[in-house]
């Protein structure tokens, strides 16, 4: 996605071999116009799949799942919780899933209410790294005997294994851009 | 707002004397038509008001807000995070915000690019309880040298005491719906 590409270049900031921020339209700020080319781009990518409801986790996915969603004819958009929620209900679907920049396990959960079996679930998300989000979504969708669809990512970390681990489970994996490194203070695109 | 009343009163489910779940379309899982209807509301209530920038907080709020940007001519939408993240600047605007369900203070950040001296913000958030929320984001924009144009909430609950220190504050509310109370497994509206 070529103004993907122009955004990254503009606005983003490398730190290190392996810190892209783009928290001025994606992660911290948001720009609503531009999350719509996003969406406007997955419903692209998947164009001619029966989707029912679209899948992502708090907090960086919820802005990208409910502005796409309207380009999948308003689907509903339900986000797994990472924090523990008093008003959460018990009956959940639950995976834990390995943070490689937090060196731990945590829990991500969707009541049981709203993934259901049968359903054609599309999963979203920011950034696509060690892949280990992507696969605890994808089992949260495996638990309610759903059906995944694909795996929507719009930054692609090439240089991690995210995309191999998805692949080896035959996951559809589209990712809008790939970075294939980052060096010398400088995003390289695949 | 009619059509959320009769939201609440078909999907809300009531635990106790003040919990409200909306979590099949708001807090979990996101109606995104019904969001866009919120969205015109919040700016039917604000019409007439310059605002250059949203202001919420992670995680409910992101989605309301995004949503109700572009009702608003896509202003950026500021999420204030609650979670301490490597990747946010070190440079932030932060406030204590005291939580009664959690019986503790947590700290809500923003870093100090997406707030601005002069900039006109209106903050929107799903529920009005304690208010204390609200006023930290209101400190955030204080700590910018920003104007706070005014708090959107999308239910109040008018039994607590949230409007009453807004109102102190001389802050502009819009609460989409009041909640007088909540009793015997019903909401009852102002």
């Amino acid at each position: 996605m070529e103004k993907l590409k122009e955004k990254i270049l503009t606005e983003g900031r490398v730190s290190g071999d392996d810190i892209l921020k783009v928290d001025s339209f994606l992660n911290h700020q948001l720009d609503v116009a531009f999350l719509n080319e996003i969406g406007k781009e997955f419903a692209k990518r998947f164009e001619g799949k029966k989707i029912d409801k679209i899948l992502t986790i708090e907090a960086s996915g919820i802005a990208i799942a409910s502005i796409a969603s309207q380009h999948f004819g308003n689907v509903p958009v339900v986000f797994a919780k990472k924090v523990e929620s008093k008003n959460l209900d018990k009956d959940v679907y639950e995976a834990q899933v390995y943070s490689f920049t937090k060196a731990k396990n945590y829990t991500i959960r969707v009541s049981k209410k709203y993934l259901n079996e049968g359903e054609n679930i599309l999963v979203l998300d920011d950034f696509l790294a060690n892949g280990r989000a992507a696969i605890g979504l994808n089992e949260l969708v495996e638990q309610a005997g759903a059906n995944l669809v694909g795996v929507g990512i719009v930054i692609e970390k090439g240089f991690q294994e995210g995309a191999k681990l998805l692949e080896s489970k035959n996951i559809n994996l589209q990712s809008l851009v790939v970075l294939d490194s980052i060096k010398d203070g400088k995003v390289n695109f695949r």
